[in-house]
């Protein structure tokens, strides 16, 4: 079926066919050429990443981080359970157990207070994930990964161009407080390639090895720098190189990413100034934004009090030609996962993925079907 | 440095731009849309292949392989030392202890006859690997499939459009044969995407899990399919899936597959008649097509008495202004894997990466360019 309006539209700056020709001109068209490293230097110089690596998806960027701290059988890694699969499948490819948390009262992210508990001997790592590019409470995760010497691996997939503050007031951009950090460009990002990803690194002493693993384990990286005078198999690895293709469609993207993020948040205030006033009067929940968080106005979301509301809700807007969407179902509950989690009830990841439903965000929104959107949502008798 | 006559230069059909045009305004450019549909469908009924999946890369296609036959710590897979690193890799990250085999005497494929001696009560698997596109012997390949309950998985990677003559008279094409096999669309292959790879499933059994661990441990595709009424977490997998924008970019090369591989094989078929007989005097080998193989054309190469020859005819044509390259080093030898090696000499394997010399190849490599790399060959003093 189609939807007048869709959940998700691909935004087009104009410019990406124009790149992929020029790539496919140069006659260069596989992984790790000129437009792959003008993403990378672009994240690398807007944001401070130490390296960034691009990926074909930020699944294959959370498996290198998973390879790269060294991820073996027994190891615990702590995440929320309200997350996309891949976040734990990175891990349990590795052979690890996931450890997983519940999600906050007042918003979908982890509930930052319930991690510590949750360390064992055996945790190796915390993966907080920035859900809908909101950050979590960085401050209290990286005090627990000193304290307890564990890895912070942010899985940032939707969380480009957003900012944490500190503690001490200062503004570090998402994926830029972790060792390490992985984007997602899936064509539902604000940025996108159609399917692809990044690793950023933050702890230097990742650099040299990331490199290796993302060219299928070979030092082909530092072969065409001329510090070696061939390649060859030297640790694990896979092809984590994204075609050059998607790498010009990207690059066209990110000389936007100002105008984008704009559009994104000017339409994102809309529905937040449209429903503020129905929400409360309905108990219905709209996204929170910390006052250590930005807003890069990924997403826009309610929070209904039952599941029952949201079904009304979603066919309500389906009848109108309208698609939203609910999220992930709680992953410790999952077919896969039910049998190995731990028995921990976790109240509000179940609570998110029964009553939490995705309204249409796209920079091709227009301001009527933005409005259309409020009115059909605010008329709804529950 | 820029080469007069490149070694490769990616082949454009004309209508890839066109394609991706198409599939950016369907508004899917992420995975398992329109053009990967059509991909799958194409090789299905070319090739006879029981269920087809297009991935990022070939490598990745190996790794749903080797967690398709449910690889552990401990198992063996016997494959040539004589092959990409990906082979080797996508079976080590799941476990596995690879058991190398040596190269023919009279062509780089795996030697066949000696993989029986390597089979143990661990091994799980045989991957043999179709070097330039030419097939082993699939039938003593299959036997010792049979007789010792192993699974085979074909590495295709250079294979597309190749065929295997088996003991009845029966054209296979490669890839077709084991039970599951892995393509490439790297641009350096025959027919391309700049990276990508494809799944081929010919043992039935795997089809259901192989869609699964594709779309990143979820049961999507059944979903999409209206088999089950909500997706979720059901097993491992990864982000296997190519963007919509790269199967546009293949399609649009497989409706011109024949005239490409007519093409290819001309040049080939150049390149040996002008060689045949200055090979013959030289003491060089040049690619032999056994008579159960059909030739695809991928890759024209000469093999040398010894490492010194070969350096100095990748000088002399280096200093006309043609790049013609080495290509593996064994991977028994390598830093990762020598010291997990078993010791044994495969001087086979050794004798093709020290002295196998791969010349030009592409389809716009004009018949002056050909007459003048072969021109220039013959004329070399050793």
């Amino acid at each position: 079926m189609k939807h007048s309006t869709p959940f998700n539209k691909p935004y087009l700056t104009g410019k990406e066919i124009d790149y992929i020709k020029d790539a496919v001109h140069e006659g260069k068209i596989s992984g790790n050429g000129k437009y792959t490293r003008k993403c990378q230097e672009y994240f690398e110089k807007k944001y401070s990443f130490h390296k960034c690596l691009m990926t074909t998806s930020c699944t294959d960027a959370l498996e290198m981080a998973a390879i790269l701290i060294n991820i073996e059988p027994g190891d615990e890694v702590i995440m929320p359970s309200f997350t996309f699969v891949s976040t734990a499948n990175a891990f349990v490819l590795r052979g690890a157990r996931i450890v997983f948390a519940d999600s906050r009262k007042d918003r979908p992210g982890m509930d930052e207070d319930s991690i510590e508990a949750l360390i064992t001997e055996k945790t190796k790592a915390i993966i907080p994930v920035h859900y809908a590019g909101i950050a979590c409470d960085m401050d209290k995760i990286m005090a627990l990964s000193e304290k307890y010497n564990l890895f912070v691996i942010e899985d940032a997939a939707q969380a480009i161009d957003s900012y944490y503050i500190n503690k001490d007031g200062e503004k570090k951009p998402l994926g830029s407080i972790g060792h390490l950090s992985a984007f997602s460009f899936h064509e539902t990002k604000n940025i996108i390639s159609g399917e692809g990803g990044m690793l950023s690194i933050n702890d230097k002493k990742f650099k040299e090895r990331a490199e290796i693993i993302w060219e299928k384990g070979t030092n082909r990286a530092a072969f065409f720098r001329g510090d070696v005078d061939k390649y060859s198999w030297v640790d694990i690895g896979s092809s984590f190189l994204p075609s050059e293709i998607l790498m010009a469609f990207l690059y066209a993207q990110l000389e936007n990413l100002e105008s984008i993020q704009k559009t994104r948040l000017n339409i994102w205030t809309k529905y937040y100034k449209g429903l503020s006033e129905w929400a409360l009067k309905n108990e219905i929940k709209l996204p929170l934004i910390p006052d250590f968080a930005t807003n890069n106005s990924h997403m826009f979301y309610l929070v209904f009090d039952d599941i029952k509301k949201r079904t009304v809700a979603i066919n309500r807007l389906r009848d109108q030609g309208i698609l939203s969407v609910f999220h992930y179902l709680s992953l410790h509950k999952s077919k896969f996962y039910k049998n190995k989690h731990d028995g921990r009830q976790l109240k509000f990841s179940d609570h998110y993925s029964d009553c939490l439903l995705r309204l249409p965000l796209y920079c091709d929104l227009s301001d009527s079907e933005i409005s259309r959107v409020i009115n059909i949502i605010k008329k709804i008798k529950f």
